[in-house]
């Protein structure tokens, strides 16, 4: 036997229902936002992601699936998909594109070599949107507004958005040269990769998961005290904008997200909910006004989120959430002897062509073993055939609300049942 | 600049819609048939395809994405559907479910290293259904009605569904025997492909395309000539239904499926729409009786198809049929002056959360450039707000079809809009 590779899951009926159903939910909100779809592939070149999710991340130098095919090209399974959205906008051109800014979503597997645990598969679904050109603070309101409104409109209630500013470039340099006087004195202390990130990436050193309770962390310079006016202005604009639209956040100057692109705008969605376990994030996103142009486009600002499937279905269950799933078949046809048989076949069909949903047996089972199925499959009308019937030209239709049977004429069946559906 | 790896594509707004208005119509039917999602892994163990879709197939021996992961486990991105699925009802122990014949279906994306051109890229998407644990005629009926239907609700006319059987394993095997006799004396002529196919698995050399024109093919033992009586007999009852179904069909004794595990019946959908170009299967399936074994399962039957979306897409194409997808915004917001900025940041989300599609600027355009960008996006109403209507607590409404317009209080303006919608 073959079982599945380590860290992926099969989505089975009875589970699949409820990924449909957050997918059909955040197109909706998409639609509402005015973000429309893009699809990238799977894969991209290694290099898009080495550039585009950067070199010194965990992602980039522990987590890919990297491979070359068979013309030898360096191939990755794509880790996130920010990345591959900018390498479309950049290759098709999308900064000439009439409608600006592009607003942008995606949904779809993304792939990373951890360890795995609940919430964290090496193959795991993203959703996610992009807007790409331009830098109102009312497009990160909005952004923000889209996630938030989307967890929302589950009945979620231990949500916590938290909220930073990154700030533009020179506070980033003034933030970066105070991080790297912080911890220097004690950098022997730190876990062999914080050494290393203290050089090439010392904002990373506070995203630290091993050193996260060393006490130079507590006392680490807050990016927040070195942000430039513009930074703090734009910061202060988006929470003016976050404020009118009714959506309260906490600040927090300690969130640091994982990618090397992020400026300004920083923020996570978490959940509180009791017995959700130890991973409390729920979405993250964030502004890269470098990114485009790293990518081989033109300077264009950009700002982004995604959010887990996985953790989403997890908040919802932690809240005993149920999603509103259709259950039940519509009909279920009964037929007995082989002239009913394929009487039920061409009927069936056209039940279905007229839309209706319905099943019959497909075992040679006995009238009692189908009434079963139909009463299993919970069937809101049952169809009986026998060959009397049939020389009747009619059908039993039973009616399993309330055991109500009739006797309907073959050719006034479909129109029958579709009037009671 | 990077660009996308060879043989994949980007679906960029304005495609996209299409792809979402597919796979919706996929799904539709799918219930109305009562086949339920099922979504498995990216990649797979190489070994599933190796196994579940046969060592002598191209796609095992050529187009395969196979790569290890960190961990050495060779992987392989998923070439087919029909194999995963397998493989998770085996895993899954889904043959002991209450329901059956277990009714599932897929979409996807699916990988084969080929020489790309119009429908044939390395990534292609993939819709699929699988029925497994039921040999009736009946079933293999519902499968071919469930794709010929989906093709058909698009109003495609140009459709053409071919038909055969492969028999059983005593048929096949005579046919086997027959065929190595008829061949043996042309091995030379052959390619080299067929001639390690002619011992390996001679069927497989009638769909050869190097050696398609060589004149023995035309007078290769055909394997209804060879079909033993009870595979006649599962044959001719599969017509009778389809027959009942209304469903037109033609018998095409050379028609073979390119994978090792079919038996029975196999079928094919192609179109015959002028300007479709050289490829016109649109999409094909069959009955594969001993692959639920071959994966380490318990005896069980099945049947299933998978299709092309590219090729579909082109099919609608070739025919001139457009898609019924939904064009413009419900409402732009169109502000005037930073104080109206700020109210409109706030009404376009009251809208949103109430349902409504809506939009704003977010590049500081002047007015009469926002009301070009709510023309271009064919909103149906316009909603102007300036200093001043802000002061009276209300807005201008302006319906784009008529070009009227209306003071709307800003209490009433959505319940105002989203009766008009």
């Amino acid at each position: 036997m073959i079982n599945l590779p380590r860290g992926t899951q099969d989505i089975l009926p009875g589970e699949s229902e409820k990924w449909q159903y957050v997918e059909s939910k955040f197109n909706e909100w998409c639609r509402r936002f005015n973000y429309q779809e893009i699809r990238t592939p799977i894969f991209e070149h290694t290099e898009l992601f080495q550039r585009g999710v950067g070199d010194t991340t965990d992602i980039v130098q522990k987590e890919m699936y990297t491979f070359d095919d068979r013309g030898n090209r360096s191939l990755t399974l794509r880790p996130e998909g920010t990345a591959s959205v900018v390498r479309a906008f950049v290759q098709h051109k999308l900064h000439g594109a009439a409608n600006q800014p592009q607003k942008l979503f995606y949904s779809g597997p993304m792939f990373r070599y951890e360890r795995p645990q609940q919430g964290r598969m090496r193959q795991f679904v993203q959703f996610g949107i992009e807007a790409l050109g331009s830098v109102d603070p009312a497009i990160d309101a909005e952004v923000i507004g889209l996630a938030i409104s989307f967890y929302q409109s589950f009945g979620l209630k231990s949500l916590r958005l938290v909220l930073n500013s990154l700030g533009d470039q020179v506070s980033r340099e003034h933030h970066r040269e105070a991080l790297v006087k912080h911890f220097m004195p004690h950098k022997d202390e730190l876990c062999s990769d914080c050494q290393s990130r203290l050089e090439k990436n010392p904002l990373r050193v506070l995203d630290c998961k091993k050193d996260k309770d060393h006490p130079a962390m507590a006392s680490a310079p807050k990016i927040l005290d070195y942000l430039s006016e513009a930074s703090e202005l734009y910061f202060d604009r988006l929470k003016t904008h976050l404020d009118a639209m009714g959506i309260p956040y906490v600040v927090d100057p300690n969130l640091v997200r994982g990618l090397d692109y992020y400026n300004h705008t920083a923020f996570e969605i978490m959940s509180d909910a009791e017995g959700f376990g130890s991973i409390t994030t729920l979405s993250g996103g964030g502004r890269y006004n470098g990114l485009v142009e790293d990518l081989g486009g033109p300077s264009t600002p950009g700002i982004g989120f995604a959010l887990s499937v996985e953790r989403l279905l997890m908040a919802l269950d932690a809240e005993g959430i149920h999603l509103p799933i259709a259950q039940g078949l519509d009909c279920y046809v009964v037929s007995i002897g082989e002239k009913s048989e394929l009487k039920a076949v061409e009927l069936v069909h056209q039940m279905r062509l007229a839309g209706i949903q319905v099943d019959k047996d497909y075992l040679s089972r006995k009238m009692k073993a189908q009434f079963k199925t139909a009463d299993r499959q919970q069937a809101k009308w049952v169809v009986i055939l026998g060959d009397e019937e049939i020389l009747n030209k009619e059908a039993m239709v039973k009616n399993m609300d309330n055991g109500e049977q009739t006797a309907v004429k073959l050719d006034q069946l479909i129109s029958y049942i579709k009037e009671r559906l």
